[in-house]
C-alpha cells in the first residue's frame, strides 16, 4: 500500500500515525508545504504574548521523530501541485529549487487545511498587515511587536482575535478590535458575549462592533485603517482574523466534488467523490452533528478524529465520522467562553423550533473562597427535551461544564437526563446541585409545564399587552438596578401582598437569576394567576441590556 | 396535605423546597435535631483550616428564609423520637426542655442522615477525641486547634481524613493518618492512590497504613494512641473518620424495612415499606447504578436528588431515582482524586468480568505553561465497551474529566463513544486529543484486538512463563528508572534490531505511558511476534511500585 498524505498538521499527522499503527509495511509519504510538520497552531497567539517563551514548544514533533517512531517519509517544504486521478499520482514541487517530481499512490489523504481570508480592500498587502496561520506568520507578528509596535488593530473578533488581543495587551500594545457583526465571538449568541465585551473593555481593548476596514494606508509612523463608519484608526500593525477559506485548489483542479461553501465534499468515511482519495480537517465540508446539514467547522479536535477515521477506511476498517458539534472554547483576561452544538441564531436560521433557558450559578460551592459566577445558556427541543446546544461563559469551570454538555449531546441525552447526572462535588470543584443539574431542573420545569417562561427579547411584546412586571427580589437588589416599569414585591411578602398583583392583565415576575421568580409563579398560580417567569432573571436581562446596572 | 420531614440538611431541605414548589398549600413541617437547617457539611474541614473564615458562610440558609420564601415550618433543636404509622403521627421532642408533642402527617419523609462510627475501643470518649459531622463538632475541633493543639491523629484516611489533614497542616499541626486498609482513600483502587500518599508525605503528613487504634489514653500533655502494630502515637487531638452508620433507629422502631448494611430500604421512588413514608439521603439503602446491587453511598449530590424525587412522589408525580454512581472528588495539597462508577476492587468483589486501561496525559496542551500530568484509569466491559467506572488523579482538570465520564456512564456510553466525544480545546483547557479521547482510543484498541495488554499485576506470572521484558523508551529514560530485568531497545531502533527480540518466549514491551509500546507491538506483530504491551507503561508500573524511580 502506497499512502500519500498532503498536509502534515493536525488531520494529516493523525492520519499518518494511525496508518502506521494499522499497517507496518505501508509506504507512507507526508507532504508538507511549510517547514514544520505538526506544529501547535492553537498556541501561536501565546508565543506573541510571551506566555509561551520557547519557540520549539510550538513544534509538536520533528520529521526525525516521525521517521524513527512511525517510519513516516515526511517531506517538508514540498507542495503538491497536481493530482492525476487516473494514473493515481501526485506531482510534488520542492519549494527550495522549484523542481517537481511524480509520486504514485494507492490511497491519497488530503489535509491541506484552510487559509485566512484576506478581504480585497486597498492596502491589504502593505507591510505591517498580517494573518496568523503558521510559524512564519507568528514570527513576523512577534518581530513587529518586539521592534516596538505599540498600536494594533485586529480585524475580526473571533477566537483568534480575542486570544491575540489578550496577548498584545500583555505586551503593552494598545489594541483595537474591529468586528463586522454586532458582537464579539460570532459563533455565540450575542447576549452571551456581554461579559466578554466588558472584560475586554476593562483591560483597555477598544471594541468596535458593526464596523469594518474599508482601506489600509501607509502613513507617517504607521498604518491608517479607514473604517466603514467614516473614522480612521492608526496602528503599527494590523492582524486579519476574519475567517478562513478551505484550501480546495488542488481538489478542485483534480475535479473532486466541492461543497457550496468551498469545502471538499466527503462522506462519513471521509472519502471524497474519488474512492481512492480521502480528505480531512479544515479543508472539508462536514455534517453538523445537531442539524445534519453540511458545514465548515475548522477545529483541531475534529481534524484529528477525521484523520484517524480516514486512515481506518484506507485500510479497510469500518469507521465513520459522526459529524462536528463545534465544541470550542476561548480564554482571555481570566474569562472563558465556550459553545457546543447549535447556537440560538443557528436554530433560528434553520427555522427549527427550540426552547432555551439560562442558569446563573457559581462554578463551585458559594461558601468556599473563590466562587465565581458562570452563565449557562441551554438550547433544547420540546417535548422530547433533546439537548441541541449550550453556551457557557464565566471565569472558572467553563471547560468542565461545556464538556459535560458536549458529551450529553453526543449521547443524545435530554434535559431530563441533566437533572440526574451525578457530577463530582467537593467545595473547590462543584456544588451538590451542580450548575449542570440546575440547567436540567429549569429546562425540565419548562417542559413539564411547571413554569411558563418569558424571554427578555419578548418583554416588549409583553409590555404592549399591558403586562405588569413584578420584581420579587429584595428592596436592596431592586434599588441597585431594575427593569424599567417593574414593581417590587419581595418574594417573602408575596403571599401576604398578593392582592397587589393585577388580575386584569398579564403578569411577568422576575428575580435575580430565576429561582425566586419560579417560586413566585407557583404562589401566583395557586392564587389563580397565570404569571410567567422572566427566564434567567435580571442577570439575563442585563446580558441583553448592558447599560443597566448589576 | 400535611407533609412532615425529619432532617433539614441536604436531602430533607431539597425535599421541603421541592414540595413547596409543587404545592403552595401543603402544610410542610421540617424537624431538625441540630440548631441549623441546611448547613454546608462538606465545608466543615475548611473552617478548621481557616480557608473558610466566616462561620456564617457554613449556614446555607436560615429558618427565617425558609419561612419567608418557601413558607416552611422549620423546627430546629427538635428531635423526632417516634412514629405511629397507624395514626400517621410523629412524636417530637423539644431538646431545650424535653417536652414532647404529637405531629400528624399525611406523608412523612425521613432524612436523618448518618452518624460517624465510633469504634468501641478504650478511651474513645476521652476529651480531645472528636468526630466531624456538624457545626458543633467543627466548633470543638477548631477550638482545640485554636487553643494550641499541635499534634493530631486522624483515624481513617477517607475523604474527610484527607481534607482534614490538609487543613490541619495549614494550621501548623503535625498530622498523622492512621488507616486500617493498605491504602488511603479506600473507594479508589490502591495503585491510583500512590500519588496521593506521596503528596501527603511531601507536606509532612505521616501515613500509617494497615494500622488501627487499639486504645486511646490520657497522658501528660495530651493523648496516647496505642496502635495495633504495637507502637504509640502522641497527639493533642484525635479525629475519627472511619465511616458512617445510617441513622435508622427511628425507622427501625417504626418497623420499616432495613437493608443488610443498616440503610432504610426504599424503592426507586424513595418510598419505604410503608407507602406513606419516604426516606432519602445518607440513611437509605440505594441501588448502585453500575452493579444494580443495594449499597450505602453517603454523598450530598445523591441526597439532594433523592429529596427532590421523594417530594415528587409525595405529590403524585412519576419520578424515579436511577441509582447512585458514587461520583466523588477530593482535593488536598494541590492534588485531586476522583472516582465515578465501579472501582476495580468492587468489580472483583462482584466477580464481574471487566477490562481496564490507564492513560497518563496532561490536563491541557503540553506546549502551554502549566501543563500537569493526570492519570485516568478506565474500567469497562467487553466486548460491548460499556463504561463501568473511572478514577482520575492529578493536579488540575480532574473534575472536568471525571464529570465527562460520569455523564457517559449515566448515558450508557461505551469506550468507542469516548473516542468520538468532542470536547473543548484551547491551549489552557485541553488538547486536540483530550485525555478522555485517549482513554477511548486505548480501550477501543484493546477491544478491537489491535493490541494485547498485560497488566502490572500480571507481570510476575509473565516472568514465570519466561517472558522477555523490552523497554522501548530512550536510553535516558531507561537509565532513570526501569523494570527489573527489562532490556532496552528504543522504539526508534526496534525495526532494525528486531533480531534481538526473542522468538522462543513471550514478549512484554513497555514504554513510559503506553503509546510507544503500542506501536512496538504493531511492529513486532508484523514480524510474526505476538507481544503484549504493558498497560499504561512504566508510569503505571510505578503506581504499583512506588519504590521505583520515575
Amino acid at each position: 500500500m502506497k499512502l500519500v498524505i498532503v498536509g502534515g498538521v493536525a488531520g494529516g499527522a493523525s492520519a499518518a500515525a494511525r496508518a502506521r499503527r494499522l499497517d507496518e509495511r505501508a509506504e507512507i509519504v507526508v507532504f508538507e508545504r511549510g517547514p514544520d510538520p505538526s506544529f501547535a497552531n492553537c498556541g501561536l497567539p501565546y508565543y506573541v504574548g510571551g506566555e509561551i517563551r520557547d519557540r520549539t514548544k510550538l513544534l509538536v514533533t520533528s520529521p526525525e521523530v516521525l521517521k524513527g517512531r512511525y517510519n513516516l517519509d515526511v517531506r517538508t517544504d514540498t507542495e503538491v501541485v497536481g493530482i492525476d486521478r487516473d494514473a493515481r499520482t501526485v506531482t510534488a514541487r520542492r519549494l527550495a529549487d522549484g523542481t517537481t517530481y511524480v509520486q504514485p499512490y494507492d490511497a491519497l489523504i488530503l489535509a491541506p487545511g484552510a487559509e485566512p481570508l484576506r478581504p480585497s480592500i486597498p492596502g491589504i498587502d502593505l507591510p505591517g498587515v498580517f494573518t496568523l496561520r503558521n510559524l512564519p506568520d507568528v514570527d513576523r507578528i512577534k518581530a513587529a511587536v518586539d521592534r516596538g509596535s505599540r498600536r494594533a488593530t485586529l480585524v475580526g473578533a473571533g477566537f483568534i482575535g480575542l486570544e491575540l488581543a489578550e496577548n498584545l495587551v500583555r505586551r503593552g500594545v494598545e489594541t483595537t478590535l474591529v468586528e463586522l457583526q454586532d458582537q464579539v465571538l460570532p459563533p455565540l449568541d450575542r447576549e452571551m458575549t456581554t461579559p466578554l465585551v466588558e472584560a475586554l473593555g476593562a483591560k483597555g481593548v477598544v471594541v468596535r462592533l458593526r464596523e469594518s476596514a474599508e482601506a489600509i494606508r501607509a502613513v507617517a509612523g504607521g498604518l491608517a485603517i479607514d473604517l466603514r463608519s467614516g473614522g480612521t484608526i492608526e496602528a503599527d500593525l494590523v492582524v486579519l482574523g476574519v475567517g478562513v477559506r478551505p484550501e480546495n485548489a488542488l481538489a478542485k483542479a483534480a475535479g473532486l466534488e466541492i461543497g457550496q461553501r468551498g469545502g471538499i465534499r466527503v462522506d462519513d468515511r471521509m472519502r471524497t467523490s474519488d474512492p481512492a482519495i480521502f480528505a480531512v480537517g479544515d479543508a472539508v465540508e462536514i455534517r453538523d452533528f445537531v442539524s445534519g446539514a453540511p458545514a465548515q467547522v475548522p477545529l483541531a479536535g475534529p481534524a484529528n478524529r477525521q484523520g484517524r477515521i480516514a486512515a481506518d477506511n484506507v485500510f479497510g476498517r469500518e469507521s465513520r465520522y459522526r459529524g462536528t458539534q463545534g465544541t470550542a472554547i476561548v480564554g482571555f483576561f481570566g474569562h472563558a467562553a465556550a459553545i457546543t452544538g447549535a447556537s440560538e441564531k443557528a436554530l433560528r436560521r434553520e427555522g427549527r423550533s427550540y426552547q432555551k433557558i439560562y442558569v446563573h450559578a457559581n462554578q463551585h460551592a458559594s461558601y468556599y473562597p473563590g466562587a465565581r459566577p458562570m452563565t449557562i445558556k441551554l438550547l433544547f427541543e420540546g417535548p422530547s427535551g433533546r439537548i441541541l446546544g449550550a453556551q457557557v461563559v464565566g471565569e472558572d469551570g467553563v471547560d468542565n461544564r461545556v464538556n459535560v454538555i458536549a458529551t450529553a449531546i453526543q449521547a443524545g441525552m435530554t434535559v431530563f437526563d441533566l437533572e440526574e447526572v451525578e457530577l463530582a462535588y467537593a467545595p473547590q470543584f462543584g456544588s451538590a446541585k451542580d450548575a449542570i443539574n440546575m440547567a436540567g431542573f429549569v429546562a425540565s420545569n419548562v417542559l413539564r409545564g411547571d413554569v411558563r417562561q418569558v424571554h427578555v427579547d419578548e418583554l416588549d411584546e409583553q409590555r404592549l399587552l399591558g403586562a405588569a412586571i413584578i420584581d420579587v427580589r429584595t428592596p436592596k437588589e431592586f434599588a441597585a438596578g431594575r427593569i424599567e416599569g417593574a414593581v417590587n414585591i419581595p418574594l417573602e411578602q408575596l403571599r401576604t401582598r398578593i392582592g397587589e398583583v393585577p388580575r386584569d392583565r398579564p403578569v411577568v415576575v422576575h428575580c435575580q437569576v430565576g429561582m425566586r421568580g419560579y417560586m413566585a409563579t407557583r404562589i401566583l398560580r395557586d392564587a389563580g394567576l397565570d404569571s410567567a417567569n422572566l427566564a434567567g432573571g435580571y442577570k439575563t436581562y442585563r446580558l441583553y441590556h448592558p447599560e443597566c446596572k448589576l
